[in-house]
């Protein structure tokens, strides 16, 4: 069963030679995802299902934090429900997954999967609200979507995905503005503390926002190959949805008003994400915080010293329980070199290793996963050094993701000057725009680039990077997936 | 806004006068649920929600210790995946919404939206398993389900619902068996513990065993009414999925063989079970344990002494916060009475009252929801009594809700004596069955009782009910949810 390690790293393709492959080889190597039967649908399996728990959790806590409250809606939604707000049936229709037989009959109305759920929360609250006694309604649901597509990547684009959709309507305009906002920075706050990911945030272009919103806002990460993701949305709905719905509430004035709509989400692309953000050529590098094992303790232990080992293993590890997420991988048939690599491949942050010699010197060595580093370290210190170690590896990929989102950003003036800096270095490019969409679509036909953000921080460049006319925002532009 | 007392509890129908329009009044009138616009499916609110969270933690921290991970399997199944199990597709057929358009295209074949998953993870599980080193496989999902239904009842029976379905794979039968076994052991703990009902545990008869299953264990309980309901499910599998999706190993011996299987679930609706085998006339009442606020405290703060009864109300709250979920209703707009009323047909087991005589005697008032037991207590000692009375609620739930289960449990030793007993009382009754289908057939359309199960436990009686035949098993019939 034990292969050498060097042949085990090499079924990861190098992401250097191919970053498409690469990506699809971590989430087969480490089990995080495979293919389902139906195109376009996949598997998470318990590796990969296991770090999105704690993605759930983390992202929760701060909803609850935040005044947020879980609901479950259906899956169902009537198609004259999703055609009634224009825009809204116009963006989502093409996606759509239809179910036309039920109960062994044909259904009088067709019925969507929801591919987000704004239309059917429209109609509850329509329902459920009345007066300015009422409001605010905030409210979140962890559910699956499905947008239909005919090419997958786990993770970045599958035809059923899980997400979290938040649903809030407010008495004012100014409520439901700076609620979009807070969510934003919830998402922000989650994807740096958690992730370790660095996000540019900002407002989307109108050719980018939600079908039905007023203004999008998003947190975009670059991905290890210099492409932009975009990580969460914020959505501003207007009184869209109100008007197409009908929810209206009787004000504290005495006046019947519309309510002002917010939606918000973040997916398992996250998860994809992280894959790109942190992964090396030796795998998947997880932050500790969202690590289902923190450390991997492999007992190297040969022969007659084998009962020794096992014994001080087992107490070292429960030393550590309770405090971090430690797993202990004594199986027989495959060699520590082997070990070394296959937890490398899968993202644990730590590994203590623990043989003869350091039984005998009372120490253990811990290997960090994202540098490759080595400490020996005494074993009644294990506790507190394996802490300060997670700590600062969480801190230091956020530092080095920070450190690469920096370098990759370049700033540019004319969509020529984009495109010479694109054939050499893929990243960001921050430059002026003029705010028209015929400018925007200019740069998409000739460099594949998209407007993936206008940030709320930094000057406005002076030009239009197309048109040279006097621009009306800072915009960052990028490849995206 | 206030309304006097009786008012707001004359708007639950009493359970006596019509148990079917109580139920949906509570669950209307708790804001457990809505209707939703399709057909059969049902809006899950925040206060449902919410217990059904912690349904979910207590049994997913059980799974987790019982050694299974969770994963995602998706929503859409293949046709002609669901037609491999002979019985499985004869079961299921009928309840199945199909989709047949997506992205704009009719579809090639039609996909089911999973009923249940064994025919989709049998195609996963032969791709993961080869070999004995790869068993066993203990896997659980929590997800949505359809099922086709013309009549909805929310939690009880809709098209839609929220549950988990584990499936596992194992190397022998009698793995697979100690595993349905186990499972079902988890369920019954889980039931009594945390939501302080209990069952009766034992074997499904042929006629009412999962579709494609060897055996299906249940947990039965005993609702309000005296009807049963089946709160989970265990099923073993044999080998019929594995026959049909090729899942085979290479043993340690070096034949291929078939793997074992089990699956297993429960569903939202012992959030249905929960309403009625605790609730009342005054509407829900929450077992502590899974009571999402365990004590709502309620100042009574008359004109000039308000300040004072607040400020101590929120040292009394943060005292208990961390220990206890607890909130205060310190609403200006509606009178102590009309909350008392309300929290109470919300199901809050204890309720905290602080008056102006209160507080200059430095005590409270506690008030069981489950008895309208009313306590003074010192303030000091609030922490600890807070505590104690908890515990004693969820105890006493329990208690009685067994002395129903045995007070409304007969032995009957005919069809003839079961028909004129359930005449008089609803419940379970006890009787001796000859194992013939014929018999149990005969018992439904004379009575309308189902053989809900064969207990694990009791002797059996000398003949079977109907026929009069030597009995080969103890039986336990009830009409049914």
């Amino acid at each position: 069963m034990a292969r050498p390690p060097e042949e085990f790293v090499k079924e990861i393709t190098p992401p250097s030679e191919d970053y498409s492959q690469w990506y699809l080889d971590v989430v087969r190597k480490a089990e995080l995802a495979d293919y389902a039967p139906v195109k376009g649908t996949v598997v998470v399996r318990p590796a990969g299902y296991a770090i999105w728990e704690r993605m759930q959790a983390g992202l929760d806590r701060r909803f609850k934090e935040t005044g947020h409250q879980n609901a479950m809606f259906p899956l169902l939604i009537p198609e004259s429900f999703m055609r009634k707000e224009a825009e809204h049936v116009e963006g989502f229709a093409p996606e759509v997954a239809w179910v036309t037989h039920g109960g062994g009959e044909i259904l009088a109305e067709r019925l969507a999967i929801r591919p987000t759920s704004e239309t059917l929360i429209g109609h509850m609250y329509a329902k459920w609200i009345q007066s300015y006694r009422d409001l605010p309604v905030l409210l979140n649901q962890w559910c699956n979507v499905v947008r239909w597509e005919k090419a997958t990547r786990p993770f970045l684009r599958s035809t059923e995905f899980l997400w979290q959709e938040g649903h809030t309507a407010h008495a004012t305009e100014t409520e439901a503005h700076e609620e979009a906002l807070r969510m934003l920075e919830v998402y922000r706050d989650f994807l740096e503390r958690e992730l370790a990911i660095p996000v540019v945030t900002g407002r989307k272009s109108e050719n980018e926002r939600f079908a039905g919103a007023v203004a999008t806002y998003c947190c975009e990460a670059l991905m290890g190959d210099g492409r932009a993701l975009q990580a969460a949305t914020s959505h501003e709905l207007g009184t869209h949805f109100a008007e197409a719905f009908g929810i209206r509430f009787l004000d504290r004035d005495g006046v019947e008003k519309p309510v002002w709509q917010t939606s918000w989400g973040a997916s398992w692309r996250m998860l994809g994400a992280l894959i790109m953000v942190h992964g090396d050529e030796r795998g998947l590098v997880i932050p500790p915080r969202l690590a289902p094992t923190q450390v991997i303790v492999v007992p190297i232990a040969p022969g007659k010293e084998r009962e020794s080992v096992l014994t001080r293993t087992r107490q070292l590890k429960s030393g550590l329980d309770g405090l971090y997420r430690v797993q202990v991988d004594d199986r027989e048939e495959y060699t520590p070199g082997w070990k070394f690599n296959e937890w490398e491949m899968r993202g644990v942050p730590l590994r203590l290793e623990l043989g003869p010699r350091d039984l005998k010197a009372g120490q253990a060595v811990l290997c960090r996963r994202d540098t490759g580093e080595k400490l020996t370290v005494a074993q009644e210190d294990l506790n507190r050094t394996v802490g300060e170690l997670l700590g600062q590896v969480q801190d230091d990929l956020l530092a080095r993701a920070r450190e690469r989102l920096r370098d990759r950003t370049w700033t540019v003036a004319t969509v020529a000057e984009l495109e010479s800096r694109m054939a050499d270095e893929r990243g960001m490019y921050v430059t002026g725009w003029c705010g028209q969409e015929s400018c925007e679509t200019t740069v998409k036909e000739k460099t594949g680039a998209t407007l993936r953000a206008l940030p709320f921080e930094g000057e406005i460049p002076p030009r239009c990077l197309v048109c040279g006319e006097r621009a009306q925002h800072r915009a960052v532009f990028a490849r995206a997936y």
